[in-house]
């Protein structure tokens, strides 16, 4: 599936390197470097991953991260993205960059928005600003960043959508697919459909049907992970990937959760983005291959062993789970940091062993570790991404 | 003055490599390392420079931090920190610390605490909870702490106390430090007295003399900064340090502004301690040779150029202002980690230029440069220390 550019040797695209049942490992080539699949993005809402700094992500491990089009687009504004030579350049980050392209917030600003055929207008909850966001606005706006994945504008219905709702919003999102697609990427991008069908498993293979007979680098499984039952998330995202052409890459929007991405890497998902792991950090809750650890919680004031003992990250070379339960106790900012960087090592770590479970065959045994785990875990409700996950990061 | 210990080889003290007027150029021998003087010590309340972790410190070349050791004992609490074997393995540092006595506490937190002649009852703002700070066991905390430089329990008055209140405070001082003397440290500590007499010369004066004649390792400067005017700040620390023994260190507690170091080295104080470039940086204003920014300014926005051209932190190397100017402009936290960054990285360049103005001769040139750009710059209201400094850090 590798296409060799026109103009230049590099090459972009998905590679399949191995396949076991429906789960596979691959390889997706940017213009910003190979990153293996199954991966996980972290999200960077307003060119900074929350608490992070762009050379800490790399240590960390990480190949792409997610930016907000249209958040970014508001502030700081193209004017000041395209002084810096795009976003790569203004946040110091010479990875991957995928970028959403306004679509969720169609759905996430619900009240803040009118939309037609044409596109949507938005009021900013940030400045009250108005942008009329149109699929041909969100690609020029994609390509002033210099995305490396650029993904269409589409149009997200809610959960609790109606079928006729949820038809006439996929009828919309094939339509300004294709607008997209005519409008074009620049040099050295990739373009992503996103296929919806709200709750309807017929909608849902029709908007992958749809969508798959153009040639997109790859296909995005949208509005899910809403708050809808977990059973259900699976079971539509499975309905959706298998109507989606299997040579190229499938990308799961919004869930990021272990169990969530352990289940959809066995049905054939090969990208993830989540404000998960960096959310919990900053609330105080650690992941690890045991489960979750809220560190708050008193039991860990005397606690000498590492976040997770096994782990490599800056936090748990460095300090007790006592010395982040003090920080996070007193309000201390840098809690939240160890734990961020900690979360996000976990996520590379994770995906790295789900990725070797494939090639080795160990993957159920996994699976049902990272069940057990996440099932015994306290629960919390930062689960899911909620709908103001972009806004909140 | 360096004097050996009886029982290991290590040699603790003070030692003065060279003298320009009444500045000098020296350094600090301490258990944890030797370091250069003039010192300026960034302020670890909560066991961490707000935003900052341990090894990022060292990177930028901080050589002591300031622990506060009742904050320390309210929270965690001693018993945690004993776990850990000390303050330095609880935060990971491995550097010098000094700690405060919970002297500037029966300042700050002056409503919630009584104090007589034997010690001070403390109420805690955070949980509530009471000690009675004695002269011992403010010792027996800082032994626990492990630091290497203990500070005696003082009296500090407030800036408008009477000159009968004053002097009752200095008396007090006097009798502690002859207590703490008394109690001792251990093995690795060396401890400093602290000179009180609130405003008023002739105490300053009384006090100052009256420690210099017990065998402390090094003095500090209270009870000034506190809102009183710079003039005054400045005169009477002269007092005091012309009253205080000439080969020990002189430390002034709680100031860190560039124009107040400049002009208190030039009268032969060696160390300070501030919460003055974290707690501006949080709020957005970089620190600079050429004096003060407020990155927030909206004239930051499309400007290309990093913080500071010549400086060599994580934060000019990779970013520009503008980003910076976005990061504080959405509220994102990276914004104020950058700058922390950079003004403790300005500190240590600061006072390497100090020092090395003093061996040089050119000293008046870089206090005239000092002073005509802090002039200059927009002041605000985070100039000085204030009564909360330890508490908000």
């Amino acid at each position: 599936m590798l296409e060799k550019s026109q103009h230049r040797e590099q090459v972009l695209g998905f590679e399949i390197k191995f396949r076991n049942g429906m789960a596979r490992v691959g390889a997706i080539h940017t213009a910003h470097g190979v990153f293996d699949t199954p991966i996980f993005m972290p999200v960077g809402t307003n060119g900074n991953v929350k608490l992070m700094r762009a050379d800490q992500l790399k240590q960390i491990g990480v190949g792409i991260l997610l930016g907000n089009s249209y958040h970014l687009a508001v502030k700081p504004g193209l004017d000041v993205i395209k002084l810096h030579g795009g976003l790569h350049n203004f946040m110091g980050w010479k990875g991957g960059i995928l970028t959403d392209s306004g679509g969720f917030q169609v759905f996430s600003l619900r009240e803040l928005r009118q939309i037609n055929d044409d596109g949507v207008l938005i009021r900013s909850p940030v400045d009250g600003s108005k942008m009329f966001l149109t699929p041909e606005l969100s690609m020029e706006i994609q390509k002033v960043l210099g995305s490396d994945i650029v993904m269409v504008l589409d149009h997200c219905p809610g959960p609790k959508e109606s079928y006729e709702e949820a038809l006439r919003s996929l009828k919309r999102t094939q339509q300004w697919a294709d607008r997209c697609l005519k409008y074009g990427v620049k040099e050295g991008q990739m373009l992503f459909a996103i296929a919806q069908g709200g709750m309807y498993e017929d909608l849902r293979r029709l908007s992958a049907q749809g969508l798959s007979e153009l040639p997109f680098d790859g296909f995005a499984v949208g509005g899910l992970s809403l708050g809808e039952e977990f059973e259900k998330t699976l079971y539509l995202t499975n309905v959706t990937v298998e109507s989606l052409p299997s040579e190229k890459p499938r990308y799961f929007m919004g869930g990021g959760s272990p169990e969530l991405i352990v289940h959809l890497v066995e049905i054939g998902v090969d990208m993830f983005d989540s404000v998960f792991p960096t959310r919990l950090a900053r609330h105080g809750t650690a992941l690890t291959f045991k489960g979750r650890l809220n560190i708050k919680s008193a039991k860990f004031k005397n606690d000498l062993d590492p976040i997770e003992g096994e782990c490599d990250c800056v936090a748990c070379r460095n300090y007790s789970r006592s010395y982040v339960h003090h920080l996070l106790d007193r309000g201390e900012v840098l809690g939240g940091i160890l734990l961020t960087n900690h979360n996000l090592r976990f996520m590379m770590r994770f995906m790295e062993r789900l990725r070797q479970s494939i090639f080795d065959g160990t993957f159920l045994d996994l699976k049902k570790e990272v069940v057990d785990s996440y099932a015994k875990s306290e629960s919390d409700k930062f689960c899911y991404d909620s709908a103001d996950s972009t806004l909140s990061g």
